[in-house]
């Protein structure tokens, strides 16, 4: 079989590899296709070097369909179609106890923390499949981690419909949770510096606005009859972002934090104070969430197609993450199916 | 009538006044005793002179008697005991038609942006009146706001019974905050600098540290068993607390921002993000708050007696702000009634 690793060096190679039989409570997966995220990228670019071993089998946004059985695996059977929700707890620490173990405070996230779906057969813990119904293609099925992301964020926000809803940044992640977001029966309005980005969520049907253009604090005013907005998503990472969505949340409003801050940001504290805000933090997603991105892009509320950008072979994988960084492009499936 | 006003240049004068009869729905209250708190040395101190009008009455955690009924007023009589809920909203903006009166858009704080108790007779809306009961005497009544904001606090944090709570500040709003924490059931760890204060709360019963000391994060690591703890109240304005909130608080925790912060401060969102956190901002209270804050003094529960460091005359309120600003007292009432 092919199996891609990051190497180190900000190179991704692809090799031969034997495959190896699943072990007890495993199964071995064909994987069909695989998603390239923006974590993936920071792990090409060796900002998570602490956390990965190299050679580093990458990638954790999948579909395949189950090859092997291994010992003890009884609800499963070889040909059933499933994704793969990777997060491993110990079960055991206080946030596993208290019945947060998507948020372990040991957490395994599979194909950072142990070995990821950039392979033809993948072997992981049968626990960790979820099932895909029929009707629901493989392609549209590598987008249900990301979209499971986008469910929990907006699950986290408390949103109802309604309600009117600023997403502060475009890229994938964004978009998706302005689709949870509207599809929950909220309003939204998409905060994106990037031209291309704004075309393409206006394409799916959204209101989009350049958050960096000086007066999103006087349309989000506007749009709101002078309350502010009810709910904030900030997944942009930029500092300013975090100011401003302070800024535009109204009196006992939500800003949800889903970006990643690799530095304290300057927060608005006095406007916390002064309209009793609410800030979240959100962070992967829980089984329900896993479960209703599924429902939700076999239903197809999911614009899956056009969130698809481009299919790749496994043998071209070094060339999608290039495309990626360039941001050329908006997902990236690598099709994992001759590797196997 | 006496009544003392702020004249700005760091200045506050006791002056003859003329009483005013009370206006339609108003009434005039007796004042007995006012509370000075750190919102008023704030004023003293020029920090507000943009929101005040010259010469101020300020004031605002007050009890007294009610002298004189204005016309329309039905439901009290003269004589009656009570406090004051110094909050007047306009019942029109988006805040107060989404059912936050308590922090109006355009809030009238009574005592800042209008005239306050700090005056022999004090004429005020009828409908901002609470009740007293029987056996609440007038000195620990003029602490029904300061222990409301702390209810507030404690009400927004959503604290249970066994919780481990932190308290990051032991000024009188800290300590009251760690006072209803515990009569909720929760364990309140106090976090002080100043040596002094820790003694006056630890002779309260409480277990205080000395959050500057380097070791906070280690302490509550030990005394919740690796966990963290279920609540943070960041009470001091110190933008090294609110980094510390962050770092001390459980997966899926609570920081409840009480302070005033008047710049933005550096917050550690990849900490929010990862542990699934929450903050929130809590402002003065609603009515509930200043219900069941009459109910607590009533009870006993807050050591008002052990809070209350000196009671001094109209005519020392000069004296009064300077022993509040040097930090020689926790609370200080004004006695009003020779100014009547
Ligand atoms: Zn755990
Ligand atoms: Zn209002």
């Amino acid at each position: 079989m092919q199996s891609a690793a990051y190497v180190g060096d900000r190179t991704i190679t692809v090799d031969e590899a034997e495959a190896v039989a699943p072990g007890p409570g495993e199964v071995q997966v064909a994987v069909a296709y695989v998603g390239i995220c923006g974590t993936d990228l920071h792990i090409l670019h060796g900002a998570m070097d602490a956390r990965v071993s190299l050679p580093a089998v990458i990638g954790h946004e999948m579909s395949g369909t189950i090859a092997v059985l291994g010992e003890g695996v009884a609800d499963w059977s070889v040909g059933d179609a499933v994704t793969v929700m990777p997060l491993a707890w110990d079960g055991t620490c206080p946030a596993c106890l208290a019945g947060h173990q998507h948020i372990c405070q040991n957490l395994d996230f599979v194909g950072i923390d142990s070995p990821g779906a950039l392979q033809g057969r993948w072997n992981v813990r049968a626990d960790l499949l979820v099932a895909l119904p029929e009707g629901l293609s493989l392609e549209h099925a590598a987008l249900v981690e990301p979209v499971a992301v986008a469910v929990h964020d907006v699950r986290r926000s408390g949103l109802g419909a309604g309600d009117r809803v600023v997403v502060l940044g475009g890229g994938p992640i964004g978009v998706l949770i302005a689709v949870v977001a509207r599809d929950a029966g909220a309003e939204v309005l998409l905060g994106e510096p990037d031209a291309g980005r704004r075309a393409a969520a206006e394409a799916l049907g959204f209101d989009c606005t350049d958050p960096t253009s000086g007066n999103l604090t006087d349309t989000v005013e506007a749009w709101t009859g002078g309350a502010g907005a009810d709910v904030v998503f900030e997944v942009s990472g930029a500092p300013s972002a975090v100011l401003a969505a302070t800024d535009i949340a109204r009196v006992r409003g939500t800003v949800v934090v889903v970006a990643i801050h690799p530095q304290p940001r300057p927060v608005n504290l006095q406007r916390v104070f002064w309209r009793e805000l609410t800030i979240v933090g959100a962070r992967v997603y829980e089984r329900t969430d896993f479960e209703r991105s599924v429902e939700l892009l076999h239903a197809g509320v999911v614009p899956a197609d056009a969130l698809i950008t481009q299919v790749v072979p496994l043998t071209e994988v070094a060339e999608a993450f290039h495309t990626l960084e360039q941001g050329r492009a908006m997902k990236i499936l690598v099709d994992c199916r001759a590797g196997a």
